[in-house]
């Protein structure tokens, strides 16, 4: 057989596609709605010619962290953070020993210690996230993350990441779309790591912040983090802050929790094809169960919206073949 | 003559080496100090293997925006922008025609409506920028910067950019950098059009913000624009947003007036190969010769700095042989 070169332009485009579609781009997740709903949209938004193609720079895609990316249980892993920095701390400031909501810490109480509501979690994060530039608190962080570990997995907490989404965002980017994290976790607790352990690089990540101010310290500019809170990139705070650092409307919205509800609402409304999927923590035996009842990552009226709009829903004992890297 | 595969792959990596050093990246600039400096740190930062090396992720450079990509002469073209706002909305506001500073705008006298200083400015915004959607705003800054006018060029506001800067901030993208504004102007004001005019996309737009607020309207989402200051990002305000919205540092920074010192310091004080530049304003006959005692775009300690540092600087006389794109 003779072939023009054309007819072989065409005949190897074929044979590329058909390699392509033979290696599935989410191994770790189960066949069933879940997967195919991502899959079918992806294919759809990127499709030339399709009347729902997005043209690359709108393809914006938003992630929650916690019990999204990461796991959220037994405690946000911030919040382990920041009592491994109150005990790191004492020896500096001996009177915690005696001072609430520290005090408590140190004796293992969390829920005491977190008993003072949002006047102890503003003393704890005043203590544990300001007073030091940025580039101390960088360096306090990276130590952290590639030392602290799970206390039921006895793994780093950063290895304590969905295998199954972390394929996802490798086969959003594949397909053109840039991956943002959206969390209420701390902006500057999130970066040193994103990038690493996500491939989410800092200019992507969007989370709560405390302000911070600019000094000459020695003839050397530094950034110092302040005691105040800058945002809570939290509920109402999602869309305002993806609408400050992004300034366009994501095309696709993950979540897991009522804290998400407004970034999914939000991204739903726009125009064209969108796409929202809510993370349901299902699986007792290898995570977490858990939704309505929740103290961490309740999970309720954002369930029921889930459901009354159509969004898809991770089951995630049925859906996901493997919960951590580990696991495979 | 006879070449083996591996010489003739060499033969045409340097013919290809030719052509592209043939093709003059940067045609609008003459040949001088300030170009040669570019060109020199970009080829420095970027060659494989160089000490000075610096890889993809990290090549962050930034602009300030009036002044420096576009002009800000004979005022910011924010300020006309809300001038022509506050005659568009007298229908709907008749009491503004016997009230301040509404009353002096509509007369046409900037100095006495602006004489109230911040509380009038304050006032300005809120009528002209709050209190609509976001996405109202933007339709509005849309239709705004497709029709007005400067007055001095009778061109489009958006045609009144820098060529030099356009070819230099192509340049940079070709060269795998991530090119950002970092504006004292209102990023809602620039992102409708910076990706057009500057191929700079929303998401990498930092500027002036105020706050805004989600609600629900009908049952949609929207995000409400509040007369309430979010941020201002100018002075210290640039390094600090710079960390919030891109949170590593630029290797890059360009500038033109006492407002992006501080950023300048900022980018400066890293570790490893930076870039600063200061574009000087010495050209009366085709743009404006300001500095010292400008009260718009005032370079006074950022031009001692740049000159006690070594910053590249521009003078716009000399080192640019064009300075709008009309002009080519």
């Amino acid at each position: 057989m003779r072939c023009n070169f054309m007819e072989l332009v065409v005949a190897a485009s074929m044979l590329a596609g058909v390699i392509v579609r033979a290696t599935d781009p989410l191994p770790s997740w189960n066949d069933g709605a879940a997967k195919q709903s991502i899959i079918g949209f992806v294919e759809r938004v990127t499709k030339d010619g399709s009347p729902d193609f997005v043209p690359v720079p709108e393809r914006i895609a938003v992630f929650d962290n916690d019990g999204t990316l990461w796991t959220e249980q037994p405690m946000y892993f911030q919040l382990a953070f920041v009592l491994d920095r109150v005990k790191a701390l004492v020896p500096w400031n001996v009177e915690w020993k005696d001072k609430e909501p520290f005090k408590a810490i140190l004796a293992g109480d969390f829920k005491s210690a977190l008993s003072g509501g949002e006047q102890a979690i503003a003393e704890l994060l005043a203590a544990t996230h300001a007073k030091i530039t940025t580039e101390e608190f960088e360096k306090v962080v990276r130590e952290w993350s590639s030392t602290a570990k799970h206390p039921r997995f006895n793994r780093l907490y950063t290895e304590c990441v969905y295998q199954p989404m972390l394929e996802l965002l490798a086969y959003l980017r594949a397909n053109g779309f840039k991956t943002y994290i959206v969390s209420g976790g701390g902006i500057d607790f999130m970066r040193p790591w994103t990038e690493r352990v996500y491939g989410i690089p800092p200019e992507q990540v969007i989370g709560s912040s405390g302000k911070t101010k600019f000094e000459m310290r020695g003839g050397k500019p530094v950034l110092v983090k302040m005691p105040s809170i800058g945002s809570v990139d939290d509920k109402e705070g999602k869309p305002v802050n993806i609408h400050l650092h992004i300034g366009r409307r994501p095309v696709m919205a993950f979540g897991n929790s009522d804290g998400d509800l407004q970034m999914l609402q939000w991204t739903a409304a726009g125009a064209g094809p969108r796409f929202c999927m809510i993370v349901h923590h299902t699986d007792a035996e290898r995570e977490w169960a858990y939704d309505r009842e929740s103290v961490i990552g309740r999970l309720d009226n954002a369930l029921d919206e889930a459901k009354m709009r159509g969004w898809s829903i991770v089951d995630m004992k049925a859906d996901w073949r493997v919960i951590y890297p580990f696991q495979k």
